[in-house]
């Protein structure tokens, strides 16, 4: 997320009791998390495995727990409760808003798009021209839907990540990451019924130019899919990956996180999908191979009997010699 | 998809600016997509691919991009685009019609059905007697619902096919087959939580009577459930599929499109079902094999091992020979 | 569930029209299905398979369809149709409330407590404190929501179960087994957009404190899910399954009925799991097992052709000798 505009380091010291170390005329221009950093943002970090990660990130300030040392031009502030601070933060530049009404008053609609009744638009959402929107779907705060997209009954876009700050040494193991992303659905994108899309952590979850998406089908936080790809009903897409253009997903198929599946693969029904894929093959089983090579191993695996006969035969005749 | 009343030929031509050729006296009954064309039916094809098919199908009129023979009594229709042709006649006799209430006027609802608040029910829809309708369903335009019937939360019947015309020397590859068939669900159904159940591209998907689904389950369009079959949770059925009476799907099974699944046959959890099943029998694994011989199957494969250890020993002997 | 206050049996045999042995002066305390029962409750059987089963159950009253023996201190209630008078109890201590409102008079939501435009909240339904409840979440009667819970958009809490009494000797094959049940759950609990938590058939479904479930998830009737728990997308759980603390399940698993998954068990995407799992384990595959085996087996069915090989080259050695 970036801010509105930059925000001082001794401003944000203060706002969170921070000790500030380093350059300390800092300017923030926004704050992510560590997977979607860039320069001018603040960062957090509370476990000693990822400091090094973050002081050498994209990122220029970091929220940490304590005084390690950072190159030039980079300031740390330190606390006690990085993630708690974090999340002080992100409260502060996008605070909740209530929705009192279905259609709020700060979305913006497009000319010839039909909104369905029961409809629910959040705050600051926008939505193009000539879209078709059916009934029971909710578009939350600040997503962005283009123009000629049709998103049939019961869809959710923008539901918050699933994304914890885990320490299993206390009461409630998980505490919820502040979805402050959104959701960017491209022209002529259709979404089928009972679909859910989550909205990024920091970034946007973004549905590429004339994507086609059937009925049941999960889009994880921060994923960002190509143009002209079809998925079919029930298939599931994990956090934070990235799926090329015209790549099709048969039912069913599960995509893991963080990974990329390349231009034009093809993934068949079922198969699930634990690594990166290159681009225009096709895949099956769980774990995913290619296609023909899962096929021929399906094959193998009947000959089995007839091994372990020629075994036995073999056996026999050493027997007999 | 049937006219209200048959149409004439050149009015059709006149209509979607197209060249007449053959029988020019005939009259249109319907407009349906290849898979279930009838006698007096008009029927689009586009690529030299399936103009054979086409004109060897029970359509008696056929739109086209190039002249070629037909038999006698029946006609072309040439134009540029069929499938624009096709869509364009669709939109005429199935125009969009909006929304402005939950509840259209034009829906009838039988004695003693419970609607709860905040059902959508889209226009001519017609729900027997003695149902029950849970909050937040969308039954939408056309969809037929017999007595006895209970839909639970947040369920969507008539969710457009997930049918596309494609070309992929187009920006946009995918273009929307118009979905103007019905959903139809037979007395004593009862569909779970969070269902999606498209609607036919032309023709209907049906659910036989009595039978009931669990919650998150995914219909193709026309796709048609025979009677007293029962869906586990989280089930998905693509399109074009027949299913019979009494089938026994368990939780998250695939079934594949434009196949069928046999009178009493049961498929266990997790299978995927990719080509036909025989009625009566039990299957299992993805693709589906019958269980009992797909178990004897997961027993072998812990058998390998040995017969790695066995050849080992064997090429040892040889040695020692 | 319990009666507001003991019933007597008496009373009991003259509504469903039962003849009455044994213990004539009992009070039933509740009626509960035989998964559940407890000292005091009615229990019903209709068939002679499971006569023993219920007589020797924790069931002090039990309505059957013939005379059978029973322990001292218990009763029969016999009646020709012990499904149809097990209904007719439940319907009258739990009578069908319609719904008029979007949100119930008789709920009570605690304070600072969001909740979005377009939700449904039933007839007594108690939610906590510091929640937020999304738009187009249906909270049905008699649930219990906790403090500090959030509920993404679209969520169903408290569907039926799916729970039939099975007779194929007449049309309709299935018959409802009415839901009386309830869904509790507890603090600090976040669940996912789309999800669908089936209320339990006489007991409570229960989400334990701290738990995360991502979206798309159905949970089955009757299930006990421990705390901190983790699980992502498209998981689903059947019915009348204990799920201990601290277990992640991860995208797309399927949990079979009355079985249980130990503590802190990890079970990878896609696996199904067909019985009972120790905890503290990672498991995959579909059936489950433990995934360092599954992995080596799957490494194992890749040295097939090899063996395949050797056992040709053996065979050649052979002919040569």
């Amino acid at each position: 997320m970036k801010f509105p505009s930059p925000v001082s380091l001794q401003w944000l010291a203060g706002f969170i009791n921070a000790e500030l170390k380093g350059d300390l005329n800092g300017m923030a221009t926004g704050i992510n998390e560590i997977h979607r950093v860039e320069n001018g943002d603040l960062v957090f970090v509370d476990h000693p495995k990822y400091y090094n990660k973050c002081v050498q990130s994209a990122a220029s300030y970091i929220i940490i727990n304590k005084e390690v040392e950072v190159p030039a031009g980079k300031a740390l502030l330190i606390v006690e409760q990085p993630f708690e601070a974090y999340t002080k933060i992100v409260q502060h530049f996008r605070p909740f808003e209530p929705a009192t009404k279905l259609i709020s008053d700060t979305a913006a609609i497009g000319e010839h798009t039909q909104v369905f009744p029961n409809v629910f638009i959040g705050n600051h959402v926008t939505i193009g021209s000539n879209c078709i929107i059916y009934p029971h779907v909710s578009i939350m705060d600040h997503c962005v839907i283009g123009n000629n997209v049709i998103i049939q009954a019961g869809t959710v876009i923008g539901s918050d990540a699933f994304y914890y700050n885990t320490k299993k040494d206390r009461e409630v193991w998980y505490r919820k990451m502040l979805s402050c992303g959104r959701v960017v659905i491209e022209d002529d994108v259709e979404i089928g019924a009972g679909c859910t899309i989550d909205r990024g952590v920091t970034h946007d979850t973004r549905i590429g130019r004339g994507t086609k998406m059937d009925n049941l089908i999960q889009i994880g936080h921060d994923t960002v899919i190509g143009k002209n790809c079809l998925f079919a009903a029930q298939v599931g897409i994990a956090g934070g990956t990235t799926i090329g253009d015209g790549v099709v997903l048969w039912g069913q198929v599960g995509v893991s996180k963080t990974l990329s599946v390349g231009d034009h693969a093809v993934v068949l029904a079922q198969s699930g999908v634990p690594h990166s894929l290159a681009g225009g093959k096709t895949y099956f089983g769980s774990p995913a191979e290619e296609a023909k090579q899962k096929m021929k191993e399906l094959v193998w695996i009947k000959r089995i009997p007839e091994l372990w006969k020629q075994g036995k035969e073999r056996e026999k005749e050493g027997e007999d010699e």
